[in-house]
C-alpha cells in the first residue's frame, strides 16, 4: 500500500493516535445472506455524555440518512459515540445510543437535557439482504465493549458488506502529525468506505480503475449508489468554525481516490477535538478558558494532514478487506484479487 | 381565538386544504405516567415513495433530534410520509418507516434506491415519561391508517404530552389563500407545537404571557427545552430554492408568537409542494415539464400567507389542548383554564 | 414610542452601550434629487484591522449587493469598520475602505495578509437619485471621522433617504442587558431600516399598518424592494458558533414589526463581540485563552435581549425619521405625520 | 500537458464550447511594478440582465473579497457577466458593472430592480503593485468587449499575475462532453488560478511539486495566500439545486492538482446554465415550462465532466502562463521554465 504524503504518523497510524479515542467492532455474519455490522468511535475514555467533546459536521453529498447532525451543528458538541452502521438500522442503533444514554444517565429528559444519537450510514446492500434490519440493541453494545485502541480494519464491524470501487471496501483508518508553535499535535481519521464507480479508483495518483477496469462507463449506466463516513480526530485546541474548516479538507483526500461524490452517495465528515470538554451541568456561566489555534497556524500542517490522513484510511480499507461472497451469491474481490486476476500476480508493477 | 391577518383561509383551515395532503393521529395515553403519540403527515393521496414530491428543509434553531433532512436538502425531494412523535423515539418511528415503505415497495435496495425516512420531534417529558420508548410500528401505521384531511387539533398524536409557553400545546393547523397570476393557491400549515417560556406569549400582537405570569424570569432560570415543528404544504408549482424562501417565512409566524427559537428548541420547518411529482423510476432523463412562479409572485402573497397560517396553527394548538395531568402528578392547564383561574372568566377581555 | 420588553436598556439605548462601540454619520443632500449618505459602525476604538473582533453574518433573504459576508463567515473577524451605504455604491465604500485600510496599514497584500472591506447597502432609489453614484472616500472619510457615542437616528447617514412600510426611515438603535453569572453585559443593537409594504406595519403587537392603510394590498402588487441591515455588537465573550446564535435573534425582533422579508429585501445581520480581539500579527500558535459563555446561558437574557432591541431600533428608527421629499417630488411622510393625516392628531390613541 | 480523464471535450476546449458562452480579457501592465487585468464571462451573447440566466455559488474556503454572492444564493439568477479582477478592486469593478448596467438598462432602480455585480478575485500582489489600485472602469469596458469565442489561456486578463503552486499561473479553460438521454450536453469550465503551496502540485496523479521542491515546508512557513475561482458554464438544464451540485464537484478537480484549500485561499465556484433564461420583466405569473434533468443523470456524466474540465483547466492556466518579473523585480517561473532549470531540458520525462 502506497504512504501518502510525506507527513509522519502517529504510533499506530490509526485514528486511535489522538490520545483516548478508540474503535470497537461488532461483525455480522449470518449464513451467505447477512455481512454487515456495527462500528462505534468512542472520543473519549469517560462519559461523553457528562464530559461534551466540540465537534462539527460537513455534508459534502448528502444521499444520506444518518443522524445527529442538526444538533452538532447547532450546539458544536458531540455527546454520544458516533455510531457507523448499514443505511436500513440507523433507526435501531439510534434507539440502542438512547437506550445506553439513559443506563449510564438516568437523569435524560428529566433532570438533564435530552441526548443527540450521532448514527451514520453506509448501504450494504450489493453483500448484505439490508431488507432483515439485522442490527439491534446487543450489536451497538458489542461494539462499544470492544472499543479500544488496536483495532481491525477491512471487511469488519459496519465496513463488513461495503464496496469500494467495485471491490471490497470497509473501514479504514490512519493518522498524520502536526505542528504549531512548537507543539505537536495528532489528526486521525477513521472511514466507512463504500464509495466509488470501478473505472474512477485512484491510488496514490495512478488511475488504477482505469486499468482494471473498462475506462469510462457507458452513458445509461446508474449513477453511484455508495457512501463515505470519514471520521476526524485530533487533540489540537480547535474552535467549531475551525473544526469545520478541518471536516472540510477530508474532501481533498476523499477526491485524491477518485470521487466525484456520486449522486447516490453520502459522502459526510464528522470532525471533533479532544483538547477540551464541555461539562453537561455547568457550575458557573462561563466556561473554562481555552487556548485556541491562529487560524494562520492551520495551513499547511493541519490541512494537508487530514487530507493526506483521509486519502491514506481509504486506501487502507481497499487493502485491508478481503474477498467476500454474500447475498445472492454475489462476490464481491478484493483489490488485491482483482489485481491479481487481471494481471497474473501482485507484484511490484502493482500500486 | 384571534384571526391572524386578512387572507382568506381554505374550506377547513387546515394543512389539508391543500387538495392531497391528510393527517392522521395515534394518541397514547397508559396511566397517569404516558401521554405521547405519533402524528403522520401525507403530501398525497398515493404511495410519495413512488410519486416523490419536491420540499426542503430549514432549520431555525437546531437543537433536535428529527432525522432525514440532509438527504432532503441534497434531492429536494420527499419520498416518505412526515412522521411527529417525541424525542427519544425518533429512531423507533425511522425503523417503522423503514419497514412499512419496504411492505410497500419491496425493491428497496435492492432493485431501486434506498428510502430517507423524515421523522420530526418534541419532547413530552414534561408530561410523559418519555425513557418508556414507547412508541412502536404499530403506532405509526396506526397514524398513518387515520389520515383524512378533517382531522382533530390540541393535545392529539405527537402533540398528546406537548407544552406551549408553560400551557398545554400539542398540534396545530391553519391555511390561507395566495394569488398568482389570476390563480388561487393555498398554503397550508401543520405544527407541532411545543416551546415557548411563559412570559413570552404573544397572542395576535397581545403579550399574554407577561399578563399570565411575571414579565421576566430570573436570570438564573433554566434555559428553554422545547421545540416547534412547522410542516408548510402549498400547491403552487415551486422549484425546491422557491420552496426554501417559503419556509424562512414560518419563522415570521412564530417569531410573532413571542418565540425566541429558544435554546433548547428545535424549530424547523419543511416545506413541499404537490403540484408536481419525481418520478422514482425515470423513463427519460428529462423530468415532465413544469412552469414554476416567478420569484416576484412570492411576495406578498405566498409568505404573509404562511407567516400567518404558522402563527394561526400555533394558536390553534394552544386553544384546542386540553388541560392535562400527567407523569409525577404534573398539571399543565390549558390556555383557556389558566386563564380563568387568573381573571376569574374567559369573557370578552380575554384574547 | 411604545418601549419594547421589560429588559433594562444601557444608559444611552444605542448600540454604543456596548463599551468600545461608535457610530458615525455622513448625510448627504444635493438639491431635491438626492438624499443619501454612510454611517459607519466602530466596533473599537482602536484599529480593527491590528485587533481584529470576533463577528459572524447572517442572512435572513439575500437580496443584497452587501460585500464581506462571505470572509466573515470562514475566519470569523472582522478587520474594517462595518459601513452602511446604499445599493449602487457599495463598491465605491469598498474601495474608500480599501484606502483607508492602506493608509493605517501600508503593509497590507505587502507583508500582511489582504483587508476585507464589510459593506452593507439599503436602497435609497424611491428619495434618493441613486443612479448618481454619489458616493465618494470623502464620504466614508467623514463619516469614520464623525464616529462617537452619542449619535443621532432617523433619516440620518446612509438613512437619510430610506423608508419603512411606506412611512419614513432610516438609522434605529437601542441596547437591552442580559445577566449571566452574577455579570451584566450589553446587547446593543443598529438597524439601516427600509423595509415593509404600508400594511404590514406592527407597533407593538398593534397592526398599525392595517389602520393607516386597506389591510391587503392589492394581488398584482409589486413585491417589496426595501431591505434591513441589523447590526448586533455584545461584550459578551461568546465564540464565532454562539455569535451566529445571537444574530439569528435579531429575526425576531424583524418579525414582530411586521416583516415578511420581502422578496426584493436584503435582511441580513452582523454580531459582534467585544469582549476578546484576534492579533493580526499573532506572536504564537495559540490565541490568548477566553472563557466563553455557556450555550446554556444564552437563552433568555441573550436571545431576548436581542430581539427586544432589534425590535426597538426599528420602532426608533420610524418614530425618529422625519417627513422628506426627494426625487421626482416624492414626498414620503414621518409615521407621526402619516398618523396625524388620518387621525387628526398624535395623542394618546397613537401607539 | 496531460489531458485529463477519457472523456471528449468540446471544439475548443475551453468554457465557450457552450453555446452563447464568451470570455474577454484586459491585461495591464505598468513597468515592472504593475501586472494585472481584467477578465469577464458572458454568459449569453444578450443583455444578462434582460435575459438573466439560473446560475449558484459554492465556497470551498472562504478568504475572499468576491461580491455577488448572497444574491446569486437567493434568487438563483446571474444578471451581470462575471468579472474577475484583483483583490483590492473589487469596489472598482463593481462600480463600473453598476455604470454599464445602467447604461444599458437606464431604468435600473427607477422602473425596474437593481442589479447585482458579480465580481470575483484573486490576489496578484506577488507580481503587481496591487496598492495601485489600478483598475478602472475603462478597464471593465475593454475586458468586455473583448468578449469572443476563441480567447487566450495563461497570463493574460485578470490572470496577468497570478501565480499557481510557486509558478507562474492565470486563467485556464476547458471543456468536456456529458450525454443524457440520447442528447450531449457541454460542461465548460474557466478558472483564475492562484493558489498552492510549492510541494503541493500534483500534475495528473503525479506528485511534480515535491519533485520540483523540497516535499515539505518548513513548520513555522506561513499559510498559502492564494485563491481559485472556477467558473462552470453548461447547457443542460438544471434547476438551481442542481447546479449547486455540479458547482461542488468542480472541487474533486482542483483537489485533484494537490489543493488543500489553503487557509488564504479564496476557492470559490460559480456554476450557470444557458439552457433557459428567467425574464427580467415576466408578463405572466408561471415561468416558461422548462423540462430538468433528472438528478440520476447527472452521475457520472456530468460530476465527471465538471471534475475533469476544472483540473484540466487549471493545468492549462500553469502550462500556458509564462515567466514574468514584477513587482521589485521578483520573477516567478512558468512550470516549463522551472523543470527545464532543475532537470535541464522539458523531454518524454516531464509530464
Amino acid at each position: 500500500m502506497p504512504r501518502i504524503g510525506t507527513r509522519p504518523s502517529g504510533a499506530l497510524d490509526l485514528i486511535s493516535d489522538v490520545p483516548g479515542v478508540t474503535v470497537g467492532h461488532c461483525t455480522i455474519d449470518i449464513g451467505q445472506d447477512v455481512h454487515t455490522g456495527v462500528t462505534v468511535v468512542r472520543p473519549i475514555e469517560g462519559d461523553v455524555y457528562k464530559h461534551k467533546v466540540p465537534a462539527c459536521a460537513h455534508v459534502i453529498n448528502g444521499h444520506t440518512k444518518s443522524s445527529g447532525y442538526i444538533q452538532l451543528q447547532e450546539l458544536g458538541v458531540l455527546e454520544t459515540p458516533i455510531a457507523l452502521t448499514n443505511t436500513l438500522c440507523v433507526g435501531a442503533v439510534m434507539m440502542a445510543q438512547v437506550r445506553e444514554a439513559i443506563r449510564t444517565n438516568p437523569g435524560i429528559c428529566r433532570i438533564t437535557s435530552s441526548v443527540n444519537p450521532v448514527v451514520c450510514e453506509c448501504s450494504d446492500a450489493q453483500l448484505s439482504d439490508i431488507q432483515q434490519l439485522t442490527i439491534t440493541d446487543e450489536h451497538y453494545r458489542a461494539a462499544l465493549a470492544d472499543c479500544r485502541r488496536e483495532f481491525a480494519c477491512g471487511a469488519v464491524g459496519a465496513g463488513r458488506g461495503m464496496m469500494n470501487f467495485g471491490l471490497k471496501g470497509g473501514i479504514g483508518s490512519a493518522s498524520r502529525l502536526a505542528r504549531a508553535g512548537g507543539k505537536t499535535y495528532t489528526v486521525g481519521v477513521l472511514v466507512l468506505s463504500n464509495f466509488g464507480k470501478p473505472h474512477q479508483l485512484i491510488i496514490d495518483g495512478e488511475r488504477v480503475g482505469a486499468r482494471l477496469n473498462p475506462p469510462q462507463p457507458a452513458p445509461d449506466e446508474k449513477p453511484e449508489s455508495g457512501s463515505c463516513i470519514m471520521i476526524v480526530a485530533t487533540d489540537a485546541p480547535l474552535e467549531y468554525r475551525q473544526l469545520h474548516r478541518i471536516a472540510v479538507r477530508a474532501t481533498a483526500g476523499i477526491s485524491r481516490t477518485g470521487s466525484v461524490y456520486g449522486h447516490g452517495s453520502g459522502d459526510e465528515v464528522i470532525a471533533f477535538s479532544t483538547a477540551y470538554g464541555i461539562d453537561w451541568q455547568p457550575q458557573s456561566a462561563l466556561r473554562e478558558p481555552v487556548a485556541f489555534l491562529n487560524d494562520t497556524a492551520l495551513d499547511p500542517e493541519f490541512f494537508e494532514a487530514t487530507a493526506d490522513a483521509t486519502e491514506q484510511a481509504i486506501l487502507k480499507a481497499i487493502y485491508s478487506a478481503e474477498t467476500l461472497t454474500g447475498f445472492r451469491g454475489k462476490t464481491v474481490k478484493s483489490f488485491v484479487d482483482a489485481w491479481q486476476e487481471k494481471f497474473g500476480s501482485f507484484d511490484d508493477d502493482a500500486p
